[in-house]
């Protein structure tokens, strides 16, 4: 992957983008919550998004990818909605806050294509990063936070928050997902955190809220340092 | 380009996929249905169909994208509805019909991509063909019909059109494009049927219909035979 590419570069005590990453019911939107509340007490004003449906696009292309009830996509049709989604989220919403000096947290960027689209599907890998790199114009993370737990663990959290919310708001698309899909989405998120270190730090999220928070904390000061 | 990949590959009366290109108001879909009537009162069945909008997906996507209330997409992310659209109108439209020994005529394919995405809006056009390949899995049409002609003949045929049918079904979203911007995207066709010309045959379109209508079944005929 080529480095970041921005207009403003980033120094100490700047604005960062910070992307979230993992299988389903990792705790993501959680940990993403508890980070900002903890960033809005020390003054900042981080804008929390995610991906897919951060733009007006994206939420009726979110609408179209994550409900169950949708016909059957083909991977390159799925692939290439989830990339419009992403370029558009980035020109609306990411790079204006950048700009402006605020930090962005997203749940879900680059690596979920990866991830679920390269190593659950089955899709080239080079081809993707090929994709993933037009679409999102080279604006690569400051810093991504995977968070790992073992896939059973994963999937009955999110069955719990579906059977609450709905599928239609939920990630229902891939849920319904054989686990071994997920297995190979867990194994080829920690394959990516491997060959970039610097940029994706894998945080144990198969504990309590309180320690998998301490550990994000931590992450999150020690970059920004 | 690579080959034309097919689980089938074609011989003499064997089903052929046929592309329609050319900037608006050129008279694809009148050339289009002018050869469907041709070829069922010679006991062919061809599918006639479109990008975008082909299929179920497609027909939202087409509202997206040709909307010109619509606001402002990024090119990326205007890249990435199409390739979706292309994708998913390959898998339920165009490979089912010639497995099934049917002739496929298409308004609109690959070479749109390269002239309005490529020469119009500027973008890089060996990337455009990476994820024009990626999306259509590399099926290249038989045969690529441009109709070709001047851009002010073209946009005044298409302005007659519009105001008869309504913004959201027409073109729109290109129609209110500057000149320049079609000026460059005809230049662009006319560039891409020079390094193909064995697949993409130019044809006069400014002419009246039965003479432009002549040639195409001149250049059908020839192809298949």
């Amino acid at each position: 992957m080529p480095e970041r590419v921005m207009e403003c570069q980033r120094g100490k005590g700047e604005s960062m983008f910070v992307t979230f990453e993992g299988i389903e019911g990792a705790g993501k939107s959680t940990m993403m919550n508890l980070l900002a509340r903890h960033m809005r007490a020390h003054g900042n004003t981080p804008v929390l998004t995610r991906e897919p449906g951060g733009s007006q696009l994206g939420r009726h292309l979110r609408a179209m990818l994550l409900d169950s009830r949708q016909g059957a996509l083909t991977m390159q049709a799925e692939l290439c909605l989830f990339l419009a989604d992403r370029a558009q989220h980035l020109a609306e919403v990411v790079r204006p806050a950048l700009q402006a000096g605020q930090s962005v947290l997203c749940d879900r960027y680059i690596d979920s294509t990866l991830a679920y689209q390269g190593y659950g599907r089955g899709m080239n890998l080079d081809e993707l990063c090929q994709m993933n790199l037009i679409a999102c114009e080279k604006l690569l993370p400051d810093l991504t936070i995977l968070l790992d737990l073992p896939v059973q663990t994963g999937l009955a959290r999110a069955g719990r928050r579906n059977r609450k919310e709905g599928t239609v708001i939920s990630e229902g698309r891939f849920d319904s997902e054989s686990l071994d899909f997920h297995e190979r989405t867990r194994k080829g998120y920690l394959e990516l955190a491997a060959r970039e270190p610097g940029r994706i730090r894998i945080i144990d999220a198969g504990r309590d809220a309180d320690a998998v928070f301490a550990d994000c904390l931590a992450v999150m000061e020690n970059f920004a340092l």
